[in-house]
C-alpha cells in the first residue's frame, strides 16, 4: 500500500528541512477555533438547508457578503449576478479552461507563471505560450506581438492567464499604466483575461492595486479569487467574478446544474466568518504576520546572500523571487540546499520552456515563523559556499 | 438583481405543488445535529490539518473507512491506492470525461439515462449516443451492435456511462447475467465503463447487486459513488474507485496537484461520521424511510392510476418510472398536473433524442413523506381526468 495514498495533508514535512518550496499557509495561522464555532452556528441557523443541494452559483449569504468585501479591497464591487462560487482557484481555472477554450487554442501566460496553472491549462489540450515579464510585470507590448504572430499563423488566441497582483512566483504587481494598457489591448483584440487574484487580501504596504476586472468593460476579464490564502485552503472555497452572461453559463454547466453549488456547506461557513467580522480580523492578523515574515526573509537575504544573488521585494503575497549571480544553476544547487536543511522551488519550474529561469528560484515566506526563515537563508548561504 | 442568484438551495419550492420532479433527499432526513457534532470533533481532533491543503487523493481517514464500508455493501473492497475522493458524482463525471475522452469521441449512455449526466458529457465536446434498455437494464447485444457500427465508421468509442444499480430514471438494476456479459464485452472491446453507483446504499428489499467495478479486471470499470444520497448533498463529497494507475493520474491532474483534495474538510467530517457508526445508522434509517415512501407511492399508483398507466417497481434508489397508456403525452400533461398541485419530470428529458419517452415520466419518492406522495398521485390522477 502506497503510504502517500493515506496522507492527510498535501504538505508532508521532510525531517530537518525548512521547506520554502510550497506556497502554503502556516498551520498556526489557520483559525481552527473560530471555524469550529462558525460551522456549528451555520448548522444551527440554516439547519438542513446547509446540507441540501446548494444553489448552483453558491449560497446567497456568501455572495452578498463577498460583494461587500470586494467593495472594500478592490476598486469596484460586483453585482451578485456576476458572481459564482468555486472550490478554489485550481477548480475555477479548470472549469474556466473548459468553458472558454477549445483544444489547440493558444493560451497566453506570463513567463514566469504559476507552474501548476500551466498543468491545469494543458489538461485541456490547449497550447500554452509565455509572454515575457519584467520588474513591472507582464510586458504588454510583447503580448501584442505574440498575439499578432500567432493570429497571423491562423491560431486561435482568446485567453490570457495572468497573476497581476503579488505575482506567483515573482511577487511583482503589474503597474497602473500597464493595467490600463493591458485591459485596453484585451478589449480591442477580444482577448479574455483570466485574472488570478489569489493574493489580493495579503497586501503589506498599501492597499492592493485595482483588479483588472474592476478596470475593464463587462466581458473582458474573468477574475478568480479564493479563501485559501485569506482563511483556510481545506475549505476549498473561492469565487469567480465576471458578468451576468458568464455567471449564467457557469450555473448551466452540467456539473453545477446537476450537483448544485460545489462548495455549499463550506461557503456558508465562510459567510458566517465574514458577517461576524472574524474574517476581517483574521486577514488583519495574516497581513501583520506575513509582513513580519517577508521583512525577516529580506533581512536574512541581505545578511547572508548579498553579492551572491539579487531579489525582488514583494508588497504582498507569499513569495520572493531570487536570482543567483554568476549564472549559478538553481536546480543543481537544490540537493546541496536540501543537505544543509532547507528547500525551495527552482525557477525553471515556472517557465513554459524549461531552459529559462535556470539561475532563479522561488522562496515562500508563508509557512514558517521569522526565525526559521532566517535559519533557512543561512543554510542556503552555506549551500552556496559548498 | 436576479432573485435566483441569491438563493440558498438548489430546490426552490413552488407554493401548493408537491414536486416529484427533483431527485433530492427530504430535508427532514439530513442528520443536522450529528454532522454539527462531527464537524466540531474533526476540528478538535485534527486541528489545522483539517483546514490545510489536503492530500490530492483525499484524506486517509475517509479512504480507509470507505474501503471497509464498500467491503460491506459491495462484492469486493478496493485497495486504498485505487480510491480518490471527489466533490460528488457530478464533479467526478466532469473530471473523468476530461481525463478519459477527447472531443468528438462517441460516449455511450443508456436510453433513458440521467439527463444531467448527458449535459456534463456534452460540455466536453463528445458525441453522446444512447443504447436501448429494457426492464432488465441495458441491452448488451444492442450495445455491441452500436459499438461496432460506430467503429466501422472510424469513430472512437471508448467510454460507456451507465447507472446499473437502481437506475436513474427507471429504478431498474441490470441483471446478474447481463452484468457479466457487459463486463466481458467491455474487456474484450477495450471499452471503459463509467459506472455511476450513486444509489448503492439505498437498497430496500435485498442487498444491492455487485458493482460492475467489483466484477471486472483492473482498468475496465471506473465507479463513481457519492455521499449525497446516503448522507448529505451539501457536503459535496464522493469517491472514485478505479485502479492504482488511474488514481495516480487523478492525483497528478492539475486541479488536484495544485489545490490538493477537492473536499478536504468535508471528507474528514464524513470519515468521522463513518467511524463512529453514525453513518451506518443513518443509512439504516434512510432505507426504512424510503422503503415506506416507495411502497406508499406504488400503492397510490395502484389506487389512482390503474388502467391508465404502467410502472416499474424499484428495489432501491429514488425513482419510479411511469408510462402513460394510450400514448398520452407526459410533457403536455405537465401543466395540468401543476395546476392540480403536483409535478414530475417528463420522460423525454432522459433520452438523447427527445422524441423518445414522450408518454413516460419520472417520479421521485425521496423528498416527501408517504401521505404527500399519495396526495401527489391523487392529483396526477385528477390531471389525467381533465
Amino acid at each position: 500500500m502506497d503510504q502517500s495514498t493515506l496522507a492527510l495533508t498535501q504538505f508532508v514535512p521532510r525531517p530537518g528541512i525548512i521547506d520554502l518550496g510550497w506556497g502554503h499557509p502556516d498551520p498556526e495561522l489557520l483559525p481552527v477555533k473560530g471555524l469550529r464555532e462558525a460551522s456549528a452556528r451555520v448548522l444551527n441557523r440554516y439547519g438542513s438547508d446547509a446540507l441540501a443541494y446548494g444553489s448552483p452559483a453558491g449560497p446567497g449569504p456568501l455572495i452578498e457578503w463577498l460583494c461587500d468585501r470586494l467593495g472594500e479591497i478592490d476598486a469596484r464591487s460586483p453585482n451578485p449576478d456576476s458572481v459564482a462560487l468555486s472550490a478554489g482557484n485550481s477548480h475555477a481555472l479548470d472549469l474556466l479552461t473548459s468553458l472558454l477554450t477549445a483544444p489547440r487554442d493558444v493560451v497566453l501566460v506570463e513567463g514566469p507563471t504559476y507552474h501548476l496553472a500551466v498543468r491545469i491549462l494543458r489538461n485541456h489540450g490547449v497550447r500554452v505560450v509565455a509572454v515575457p515579464t519584467d520588474t513591472h510585470g507582464l510586458q504588454v507590448d510583447a503580448l501584442a506581438q505574440t498575439v499578432n504572430a500567432f493570429r497571423r499563423r491562423n491560431h486561435t488566441v482568446r485567453l490570457l492567464y495572468t497573476v497581476p497582483t503579488f505575482h506567483n512566483p515573482t511577487g511583482v504587481s503589474l503597474g497602473d499604466a500597464r493595467r490600463k494598457q493591458l485591459v485596453e489591448f484585451a478589449e480591442a483584440e477580444r482577448i479574455i483575461i483570466l485574472e488570478d487574484d489569489a493574493y489580493r487580501e495579503l497586501a503589506y504596504d498599501e492597499p492592493a492595486p485595482p483588479s483588472l476586472w474592476s478596470l475593464a468593460r463587462r466581458g473582458t476579464v474573468v477574475r478568480i479569487g479564493t479563501f485559501a490564502k485569506s482563511l483556510a485552503p481545506g475549505l476549498r472555497t473561492g469565487f469567480i467574478t465576471s458578468d451576468p452572461a458568464l455567471t449564467t453559463r457557469i450555473c448551466n454547466w452540467g456539473m453545477f446544474a446537476s450537483g448544485g453549488g460545489i462548495s455549499h456547506f463550506n461557503s456558508l461557513v465562510v459567510a458566517e466568518f465574514g458577517v461576524t467580522g472574524e474574517y476581517a480580523r483574521n486577514v488583519d492578523q495574516l497581513r501583520s504576520a506575513y509582513r513580519e515574515r517577508r521583512d525577516a526573509l529580506l533581512a536574512a537575504l541581505r545578511d547572508h546572500l548579498d553579492a551572491r544573488a539579487t531579489w525582488l521585494s514583494p508588497a504582498g503575497g507569499y513569495f520572493v523571487w531570487l536570482s543567483l549571480l554568476d549564472a549559478r544553476d538553481a536546480a543543481a544547487l537544490l540537493p546541496l540546499a536540501n543537505a544543509e536543511g532547507m528547500s525551495y522551488m527552482p525557477g525553471t519550474k515556472f517557465f513554459v520552456r524549461s531552459q529559462k529561469g535556470s539561475s532563479s528560484l522561488r522562496l515562500a515566506f508563508s509557512r514558517y515563523p521569522p526565525d526559521e526563515l532566517a535559519e533557512a537563508i543561512r543554510r542556503l548561504g552555506r549551500a552556496l559556499d559548498r
